[in-house]
């Protein structure tokens, strides 16, 4: 059958290829652009689908699927193969029942111009409104999702808390800072620019916010903002942050961790060192995923999509052009170069 | 009034005092032996009672009280007065209207021969039943109840799960083990010599145990006792077996933290280095402390008498004679010199 496509059919496709395994921080080199061809067709009856890529998003976790070492929630990237996340796509081809072309979809795939989806993975049909496509990577997608449950599911949140989020303009961060806020929460933030201390107190409604770049002694700062303590810290960064958190949580505090960007490395971790503070503060710290939480996906989609249409949230991107920046989008995230949620633009349609 | 007293009442008080702050483990020499006197009426109308001292308690949180740098859950001890700690011991005068002389009471007392009681603390009448009496400050008391509401209410535990317990012969973790056991866990516990080993296989009732001194690689160690992961670690020690218990935890582990006797400095704390765990494994790591769930109290005793008195319950006790002991006693505590609950004896009756 393959024999018989016609040349119509066959597309160059753009590729980010994964270089191969890593120790340390992401960098540019560890990806190149390279250009593959494509036959725009699904192999009849393999159930699979075939997508345009428009808007693909750069996580921290994908980190974490550049090493070989660690067993992590997902396979690690395969050396020589496109990078893997999420993205917004069209779908151009379909032998899967529950698609047809033109339909959009959010969930898995692969950094290049056209990807055949075989196995999805979160996959979901995004019903068209108001709101930006973009979006269903980050206030929509995965990152929002996080917040979601990590904040209402993982911390137990009570009108009144402290609660206190780094990386707090991030793709999670901002989130969480927001629906805080609507909780009837305290909230501050820490980020690593004034430009995003700046947005936190004058875009993203947060009590107070702070450059801990400027701060040589991250526990002073923290009981200049928290005099009473901290109820709920929402950890997007581990190392020295989470150290200081743990000095200031109070009695019965909760700490969600979501992610650890600060992690330099994985083979020679820096040390925590105040982990004693669970005892007598009674402290809870726990570890999640979005992934375990798949089934609130519904009332949060509702929950957000409500408050985003009655102007109560907001969402900041930051949004690279072309698949050709990706590689440095990415490699960005940890120095910290994004400002909002990074997202690459592939194309607009 | 206090002129009036008749000299039959004042009695010679062998006290431990409390010699001053201290920043790593406790030794003897932080403890001193001196006799006071005391009178043995209770001011009239003072609501006070006294008691004569029967069994102290020796437990690793009391290091924390002497210490003066960190907030602690308990004040911290005064320099130049007794130590303070549970107890079992007689009423021999009262003021206080729950209380006549010959009760025997559980509860925060202090080291020495006979106490003045003015503001009790986890205070219990003991009714007496075939139990020793000692077993008020171990497997009735305040370790049991931790060990209790431990495995019960931080733990979470199922039948089946993977248990490991560490310093798994000592007051707390030698009923958490049993505890599993009866639960329908399988249950591996360590310990710091060979003695102690052989007590958790051969007395307690342990599936496996394992001596940590002569594990060079603690995370092979477990690898090897659970191949299939840890469900629950019950953390007594912090420190290096933390980290390995860290790499080793299955999906949806929960690490109780109970203690960190292995921390041998405030100021300067070991560092943990695998709490990036917490999150591809969605862990949850919770201290606790028993004072919260005081609740619970009877239906522990309830449970644990039962099962005791079914002969399915035992608890290994280390006694020391003589108040003189006890600071030899507890310092021993932080090197592992105890097998099983350490307690000393200052009277029978």
């Amino acid at each position: 059958m393959k024999l018989l496509a016609s040349m119509e059919q066959i597309m160059r496709n753009k590729q980010v290829i994964f270089n191969g395994f890593i120790e340390g921080a992401p960098k540019v080199t560890d990806m190149e652009i390279k250009m593959s061809n494509i036959e725009l067709k699904v192999p009849k009856g393999s159930g699979a689908f075939l997508v345009k890529n428009l808007y693909l998003s750069c996580d921290p976790y994908m980190r974490g699927r550049m090493r070989d070492n660690i067993a992590s929630y997902l396979p690690p990237f395969v050396p020589g193969q496109p990078i893997q996340g999420f993205g917004v796509s069209k779908v151009v081809d379909s032998e899967n029942p529950n698609l047809k072309p033109g339909d959009l979809v959010s969930g898995m795939t692969g950094w290049e111009e056209y990807s055949l989806i075989q196995t999805p993975l979160q996959l979901r049909k995004i019903q068209q409104n108001d709101i930006p496509l973009s979006y269903f990577v980050g206030l929509l997608g995965m990152p929002g999702f996080t917040a979601y449950v990590g904040f209402y599911e993982v911390c137990s949140p009570k009108k009144g808390d402290y609660i206190f989020v780094s990386a707090a303009s991030g793709a999670v961060g901002q989130l969480v800072g927001q629906l805080a806020k609507l909780h009837g929460c305290y909230v501050v933030g820490s980020a690593g620019s004034s430009q995003k201390v700046d947005l936190l107190k004058n875009k993203l409604g947060f009590d107070e916010a702070f450059n801990y770049k400027e701060e040589p002694d991250l526990d002073a700062a923290l009981r200049r903002y928290f005099p009473e303590g901290i109820d709920i810290y929402f950890d997007n960064v581990g190392g020295p942050m989470l150290d200081a958190a743990l000095l200031n949580m109070r009695i019965h505090g909760r700490i969600a961790i979501c992610g650890m960007v600060a992690l330099h490395s994985y083979s020679d971790p820096q040390g925590l060192h105040n982990v004693f503070s669970l005892v007598p503060k009674r402290i809870t710290m726990r570890g999640f995923l979005q992934s375990d939480f798949l089934h609130l996906y519904p009332q949060f989609l509702e929950h957000v999509i409500r408050n985003y249409e009655q102007h109560k949230i907001v969402y900041i991107e930051d949004m690279n052009e072309g698949l050709e920046s990706a590689p440095a989008a990415f490699a960005g995230l940890f120095s910290g170069k994004n400002i909002g949620k990074q997202v690459v633009c592939v194309a607009r349609e």
